[in-house]
């Protein structure tokens, strides 16, 4: 079981495309929803599963683990849960990547108040001892949202991510001009193709597709793509030359982002800057590639759900009823949040920008 | 003033008695209400206020900086606030100490957050760039409140400073029978002398007591005192058999305490354990000795009384302010706990447990 | 000069080709000997240059400071030197990552102890304390010395990029068959065509070429190189089937690597493994893509060439004479070392390797 | 065993002195060398012993252990050897108290190389995997060196100790006048009355003096000592006016001590400050008080008495063995270093010191 579990902690990243989540939702085999689906399906027909099976490791265990149907559900909950293995690894990594010392946390303690505990059904379970740990998992909460609130979901990281799907969202564009279709294939990786043909790629396909395939599709296509609208945004990328975000302000959304696409649209009609394309101007499909909107939505999480307490006197419980004996919140940091953003092209963003703060003073 | 800043930095707690905190409302000199206005006093009467002044240090800014009326209020409010240097300092200090990574914050980033700022008055005032820093100041709020909840306020270490403080309680105690107040000043250095006779040392006494002298003493009583009560509480303290915490469970707090009083004064009377000193059971006030109270509080800070925020595009503006325009709780972990706690002689503890257990059950 | 200082220890490094050191000697484009030629080249002649203009700072002095002609000896002795800031940056950095503790040293005294000093000349000089830093340095030094022999020249890493550079002198080796020479152009990016030839990149065709270049090339030649022995390297490459270390033991070099080489000939002409391409055996040529040698030395440094030491009272001297006046060896660790080692196909690695160990018992 | 080597772990210090090395000389009771033969008669005789017993550990082998002699070879070694786990522990501990980051090394990489090995004998010895420790000891023997040259055997620190020595030489002088001994006793613990006498002390007047003890006599030496040496070294170690170091340059030690004694003994006839004592100058004896003479040495290790090394192929070897293999040294910081040092009065050290500054040019 032990083998099982740490295979499973090891793999259950796998099924990640290029670029993970920014590419996600284009690149993923057709049938599969998220990479989490794309792990199972390369552990039972991939060459990894015989591998994994070649080590005497239970591939039986490690599928239902990372389903999270596994009869010990205390692992399951260490793999996927609110304060699972993944987290703890990808945090800590990260803080210390980005130099955010509030993206840290107190792991030693955090896992020295965790184990496993058979409840009134025989079952392991996830167990915390609140006294010694929950100041621990709390800290450990706080820093995860700390990290998407300034990190992850800071408008640079998601503004060149929202622009690297762009660019991939104009190749695979079934509006544009046939004569821009065929164009975009020449000269990328093969197992693209089909993508770029509006279909989704086959597992094999995928498999091919790494970081370097993604690369050298944009770098082919900032130099010589015969599309102005997607060798734009492929040199905008390379260039570093992101979209900017507008900020709305004291507007609502609606207006602000009407307001913002029309003077978009102006300013792509005038040129404003040489280095926009001459389209289209009355292209409104097109126009969508000038201005960016980007989600982004952070689910705190506290629930701790499939996870009981260990209070000390009495029997473990649910933190629900953790909460409802103490009379008070007892993990503060359940504050959710989301960003919805607007990224204009660089050569008109001032402009559109100027133009939005003299409409929002009227 | 970079000078007086760091002085008065360093020299903030120059009144703090020996044993800090728990002995500083018995041993400051009369007139002295903490151990701020001690050390406001030996910078202006003792001789380190003349060697600042030799250094070239401009004294009467460094009193007014610690008393919070300088005219630079972002300094006053940097000495002594919720984000001052005092709380940096001994937070970091102290968790790296106890092995707690939660008691540890992002320092770099709150001090780059930081910095001072003209408001209208053309006042230096203390300002935090929100978008940077809140969320250090936030890690930082919550460190703290963990620092006091796990480690400052662990029923041990009160345990263990509310027994030194009965041990000079006991010690000065005007109640007590003549004949043990005599004998207590015997052996032990002169500075405390005019303590133990019930009088507030002067400033002079306070200055010649330590640590080393409050040690000589209890280790002198522990081995020689007349008074039965004093020994013991001597001997329990260097013995490290502290008095034991008492959890009042579901009982309200008059109820369990009256009957862990009734409890302990049987046990006494029966001399349940040859440790005990053989005291007058009919004395409630020694019994005072074998039943110690404590009572701690943290007050959670969030208010940044003094402190003016950035947020970017407007002017700076108070916390209430941003709190206001956001619509929201800015700043997590505003949750004020105190707890009240009952000690019992460790000779005693386990039966009168017992018996306050028996007793909830009923 | 401080901006002239930052710009050139940022840009020191920007004529490192893909994949820096293990590609240099054959992607640098032609008259540069290494890459800091490249450097220096880039920075006179290309975009970056007037750029770094534009933000006002001296490219005249960038460029003296980077020759080591800059006036201020002591800035290019902490830009290129025993103690300068890029080995400061790197081993840090790489000693966290690889997590071995042993190439960590203490910056902190190190900076400390470092100071500018104006010579009899009036030069500024990089002044050491010799009492405070020495013991800094020392450590340094050692660190160092550990990452080298434990990480950079570990024989995974090695082995790993000798058969990358094998890689790609097989894609360029003017003795190879001529039909082959066309093929291994196909499907790959231009901007390495003429390095393919056996030429030399201009600079624009380096300045193109970035590890994305390279891992798509390998990528094709993988799967669809006519060239066996290209496509045999690419594989191993990619699928981390490296070539495997064969330690020579108690033999000398050339014996060993004779007899690995003639062992090497028989298993590939035996086609002891069917992963093997088929070859012919006795083109000798092909045979060294199967037996690769690496090399690697380290050079100690302890001369602190061009630094002065400020040994407290007399005036700064310089190292040879701190070491001639103490009469002995001041600063540990000046141990030069070189390795040699024979990386073999994985195919055949452990058939040569018996055959070599059985010979060495004869 | 497990328990009975933490058990040693723990309690190989006991026998330590108040102030431990400082005083040991002078506080260990009579028949103890050192204060590992205390420790041993504390766990042999002492309360220690039988509480040991009563948890169940074997206090045979926790002797066994910590003599050396249990049949655990390497288990000894790991206790008192050149990798023992109390230096690890005082090592780090001591760099991160210090500052200083060159008195801290990789223990993880050093335990991981770490084993018991059974040798020829059947008798398990300490074995280091060479190939992967070797570099992690090496940095650790080099750390300690660091931490004695730096900070252990710092001029300001040894000068400290040596004084708090004098204090008690002084206090304890069977040559000084009479009238002074009985009156060193006076408000003095009881515990060091026989020491004061020039005694040795008992195993239970040793048990009662700890730090405190030390503190308190001093403290009363300082206000009201009869013997007006014993007053000054007291006032000196207390009001931190510690005796200064006089370097002796280029002059040989016997020369240079010679000329400050009687430069010192010159400057106390003609009472060059009020500060000092009026002693009678002719005393020779006093005036050993006024220049104290400190010797202290490092005695490097590298020498791995009785560890073996796994050097990969072959059998464990000593270390001489594999040295002499590899045919250089494996170790450097092999440097062994001692210093000898003047302390002179406060009230005279600079007068004395420009007197042989002066001398030394002549």
């Amino acid at each position: 079981l032990e083998l099982a579990f740490a295979t499973a902690a090891l793999c259950h990243d796998l099924g990640h495309t290029a670029f993970s989540h920014v590419l996600e939702q284009i690149l993923l085999p057709k049938s599969f929803r998220t990479h989490e689906d794309c792990t199972l399906a390369l552990l039972e027909e991939g060459e990894i599963g015989s591998r994994i099976r070649e080590i005497g490791c239970d591939l039986d265990q490690v599928v239902q683990l990372l389903k999270g149907v596994h009869w010990n559900d205390g692992l399951c909950k260490l793999l996927s849960g609110h304060v699972d293995v993944d987290r703890w690894d990808y945090l800590m990594r990260d803080a210390a990547s980005a130099g955010v010392g509030y993206g840290n946390y107190d792991l030693d303690w955090m896992i020295n108040s965790l184990s496993l505990h058979l409840d009134s059904g025989r079952q392991p379970r996830l167990l915390l001892e609140v006294q010694r740990g929950l100041v621990a998992v709390e800290q450990f909460f706080s820093a995860r949202r700390s990290m998407y609130q300034q990190v992850y979901y800071h408008a640079t990281v998601r503004g060149a991510g929202r622009l690297l799907r762009a660019v991939f969202e104009r190749a695979s564009d079934p509006e544009r001009p046939e004569v821009y279709k065929t164009d975009a294939q020449e000269g990328t990786p093969e197992c693209i193709h089909s993508f770029l043909q509006g279909e989704r790629p086959t597992l094999e396909e995928f498999l091919n597709t790494d970081d370097t395939t993604i690369l050298t599709a944009i770098k082919r296509w900032r130099v010589s793509a015969k599309d102005p609208v997607l060798k734009y945004l492929a040199r905008c990328l390379l260039e570093r030359r992101l979209y900017k975000e507008i900020q709305i302000g004291s507007l609502d959304w609606e207006t602000a982002s009407d307001f913002v696409k029309k003077e978009t649209k102006n300013a792509l009609g005038q040129r404003k800057s040489e280095g926009l394309p001459s389209i289209d101007g009355g292209n409104l499909q097109d126009l969508d590639y000038f201005v960016l909107v980007d989600d982004c939505e952070f689910k705190a999480d506290a629930s701790f759900e499939g996870v009981l307490f260990d209070v000390g006197d009495s029997a473990p419980m649910t933190f629900e009823d953790v909460e409802k004996d103490a009379g008070q919140e007892l993990v503060k940091g359940r504050r959710n949040f989301s960003r919805k953003r607007l990224f204009v092209a660089p050569d008109i963003a001032s402009s559109v920008k100027t133009a939005l703060r003299e409409m929002e003073k009227k």
